[in-house]
């Protein structure tokens, strides 16, 4: 076989470890569309998430380790704990290729471990798997576990772990996995899928280097076609290579959506100091670097290394929505600051998106003041150490705001929204209250230029959002970066490349259709049908900005949005 | 008219009251059923329960200020912000007859104000009613709250109110009703409704003594049957009037239902200091009284006003749920301990049985200790404060469970479970399973000797709870206490006394069935159909006792109980 084939189950209640052959009719599916199809054949929708009945499904994008530029994303699949319904949750990084390297397909983790509290990694190399006590990383963090198995793995080893967050089963818990350096920078965040690994029982995955190769059935038409999409990419993201995702600060902060002061303001006085230009200037001072690539062979390299003003290691991986959320939204407007709390998070294996809302709300109900830094710091060791309130945080954005008495909450199915206003992204909002994935921007993101719309007005949001919604969905599956661009521009390539790899007609589109099918039903049984599709009122409700922009979407089309799915 | 006809409503934003006359189909309405009718019909099941669409809704029961016996019980409804599903909870005390004493069949509150912490009151007395501000109260007790109103309004005023939990919006938060000596002691604890008031502003209502009557079409008749029926319950209750519901201490721990340690165990270690026995030996030695009656001409007289080892006034209304949650459930098994904390609640304006559950879950989670009864006055003060573990405390059993990590939360549909634990009074599981309300022991207590069941075991109990709950509903439609007993035998008593109350044939099951239909199908849109029938995992998984007692009632049972309804 020359495309991976092996679906590895791990039973943590036993102990054993089965492989399985894929399923025939699998054999198009990668990433979010096999994570999806497991999870809604195999968990019940009304599971307890950190439960016995609940499994952590892993896969590799359907093009991990061929040449397709940009198809390091590795997907991790639940029923949520913070949503409720079902996730998916992906992730840049090493591991993607390595398990396609080792011909995997899926991981799935299943059961309950016997005791609570005992921790085991999961070794996986050529032709063997298995399941090794670790209670020496209990409580470390990110880094420190990945330093601890690299001495032990070596340095080629690609390490899929969880931090204290995870182990204490937060719902904003997330996953990390190792970028080109080895460092756990890189995070599956969305979702709390971070908890339901650890309810397994799994501190940390090790990826040792494999032999298997992911080979189109054409493969030299599939090169052809992946060196012409790279170079095209190479060419059209210079902004992206350059800046990074910081790039959106500026962007967005124009157009009246950069979230500022829980969601209060649009435009943030802080955006200057934020924006990816600062943090260019920052790392060429200091000897950090942009340019940076996540995953092996990625022609947009849109990461980052960033150094202190001490000139030594910050953190990896800052992005757009940690700067938006844990930043402005904050009322902090300075690089460093968001840059020690992003390594902060990553670390403990927090979601920054998910941190950086509920911060956000429980600086409206005062808990901390906006822009304390410090005391920032102080509730994140609480978290740490598993204070009740750190717990309460680290359930998120819309039970920190509820249990405060916060009035005004940016949370949809439980989960906070990402760093874009949906008042002044229409359509991105229309994907925050429709998406079966709750509040995720990477779900269908309508940035200001796609699509044939007017981003600050109704008309046209729903038809763009599904589209968007649709190939997101694909790129989830084929393991591709949003950034290679989830718009139909790029519908024709997807389609060549997608032939090229199974050697037969699969049309992207029909993928990414089945792929929220499937999501949908899901939710459906789960409690968290169409009508649970909506924004929070206040987005209806408080006008934002000069313009005076509220979400106005219809209610109707937002319920009705996949009618014909 | 000689029956109240009068539908009060208070639109809190405009602050007008308006007066209309009950719709013809409403007449053979009151209590629950007329709550029910009003919130389904004009509350949308996804309403914000604190906002401006959801309602509250007072309601006497149908025979409020007749001679029925014990019939002196005041609905109150809403969506709840406890269970995101409809809710109607009663309560003792003197304002049900009040309001019929003023003609007046409900009272509706609607909308949202137009400033937020502005405090009123709403006086009614003959023929007027007016919304008064009343921001001296805010803060205040419930003791106090009344002390004051009194003070302005004279002895004779019956008072419903809220306490500091109710303003701040908390989940557990009741509405307290005066007894027959004022004081407000007697509560419609369950469901949060006290915070769904308070989201319009109100902080009491004054009922001023009216001389409306509440005439049955054939007053002979209907006084004959109620004679009757009195004679007989006062015959037949003579326990009940002895020691109060408190008797139920010793008679639940031998059937092993005692909830102990957050229902750890059934049989508890405080069962003898904690009895009915000890209290009337407390309360003769002390000044204290049994056989009291919360509400004016009760054959019953299950109350009781409680003193404290200095002689003091402590407490009053201290019933078996409050001992068994507070009380056994918390580890704390000295009756004075357990009555200095029903006062606190009491005047903070708390549901003792949400907060023993929760309580009991936070003991778990290692909060406080079991026992420590200073560490739950201090936390009790914290949720007064308004401090983020206080709130979080006052937002019920589920969610302090959930945030702090415990793993058994005994609650159903984000309710608390009353004292009764489900593993030995099954057929009570049934009924906190599936009751529309939540885990509402009210709604349909198989207690022992009820049906012909074995309580310990599974057969029957489904039909037995189904049974009681249509009669529970009856009940609290007509504004009849629980204790005149909801069973089949009392059926031709009931529906005699309903024909010669509305001069025709209605039967009281058919009212008990329409009642629970309405909340069904509000419920279902509200997202709590059927398949959130179960009670938590740990039921059917940690036996109990050493009969090794699980809750074993069928999940399929659970989810058709109402199939032929």
């Amino acid at each position: 076989m020359t495309q991976p084939n092996r679906l590895i189950r791990v039973d943590v209640y036993t102990g054993k470890i089965y492989q399985q052959a894929l399923k025939e009719d699998y054999t198009h599916l990668g990433g979010r569309g096999l994570t999806a199809k497991l999870v809604a054949e195999e968990v019940p929708s009304r599971a307890d998430p950190l439960g016995r009945e609940n499994k952590l499904v892993i896969a590799p994008g359907l093009f991990a380790g061929t040449p397709a530029p940009s198809s390091g994303r590795l997907s991790f699949g639940a029923k949520s704990p913070l949503t409720g319904g079902i996730k998916e949750s992906n992730a840049g990084g090493t591991a993607a290729r390595a398990l396609a390297g080792l011909g995997i397909k899926a991981l799935v983790f299943e059961g309950k471990p016997a005791k609570e509290n005992q921790w085991q990694i999961l070794r996986l190399k050529e032709e063997t798997a298995e399941l090794l006590p670790a209670q020496e990383l209990a409580g470390l963090g990110n880094y420190a576990t990945v330093a601890k198995l690299k001495q032990t793995y070596g340095p080629r080893a690609a390490v899929i772990s969880i931090g204290p967050a995870g182990e204490k089963g937060l719902p904003s818990a997330s996953i990390a996995v190792t970028d080109t350096e080895g460092r756990p920078c890189r995070h599956a965040g969305r979702g709390g899928l971070g908890a339901v690994l650890a309810s397994k029982g799994i501190k940390a995955i090790v990826l040792e280097p494999g032999t298997s190769r992911n080979l189109p059935a054409d493969p030299k038409r599939f090169r052809a076609l992946a060196g012409e999409f790279s170079q095209n990419l190479a060419r059209t993201k210079t902004a992206l290579t350059q800046q990074g995702t910081a790039m959106l600060v500026e962007i967005i902060n124009h157009v009246g959506g950069f979230p500022t002061h829980n969601f209060r303001e649009g435009k943030s006085p802080y955006a200057k100091e934020l924006s990816g230009e600062k943090l260019v200037a920052l790392c060429q001072a200091r000897g950090g670097k942009n340019g940076h690539h996540c995953s092996p062979g990625c022609p947009i390299r849109c990461s980052n290394v960033y150094y202190g003003p001490d000139g030594q290691y910050l953190t990896a991986g800052l992005e757009y929505e940690t700067i938006g959320l844990l930043g402005s939204n904050c009322g902090i407007g300075d690089l460093d600051a968001v840059a020690a709390l992003d390594y902060l998070c990553d670390d403990l294996g927090l979601d920054t998106m998910e941190m950086g809302a509920a911060l956000g709300v429980a600086m409206e109900a005062g808990l901390v003041a906006f822009g304390d830094v410090a005391g920032v710091k102080n509730l994140l060791e609480k978290i740490a150490r598993g204070d009740p309130l750190g717990r309460l945080l680290g359930h998120g954005a819309a039970l920190t705001g509820k249990i405060l008495g916060a009035k005004r909450i940016p949370a949809v199915k439980g989960q906070g929204i990402s760093a874009y206003d949906p008042r002044a992204l229409k359509g991105t909002g229309v994907t925050y209250a429709t998406s079966p994935m709750g509040a995720d921007h990477t779900a269908g993101n309508c940035l200001p230029g796609r699509g044939n719309v007017d981003i600050h007005r109704p008309e046209g949001q729903v038809a763009l959002s599904l589209t968007l919604q649709i190939i997101s969905a694909f790129c989830d599956l084929a393991g591709l970066c949003i950034f290679v661009g989830p718009v139909p521009e790029n519908l024709q390539t997807f389609d060549a490349l997608l032939a090229a790899y199974l050697g037969g007609q699969v049309a992207a589109e029909d993928l990414g259709r089945m792929v929220l099918r499937t999501e949908l039903a899901f939710n459906q049984g789960a409690g968290l049908g169409p009508e649970t599709n909506d924004l929070p009122a206040f987005f209806r409700e408080e006008p934002l900005g000069e313009k005076g922009l509220v979400f106005d979407v219809p209610r109707e089309d937002l319920a009705t949005i996949f009618g014909g799915i």
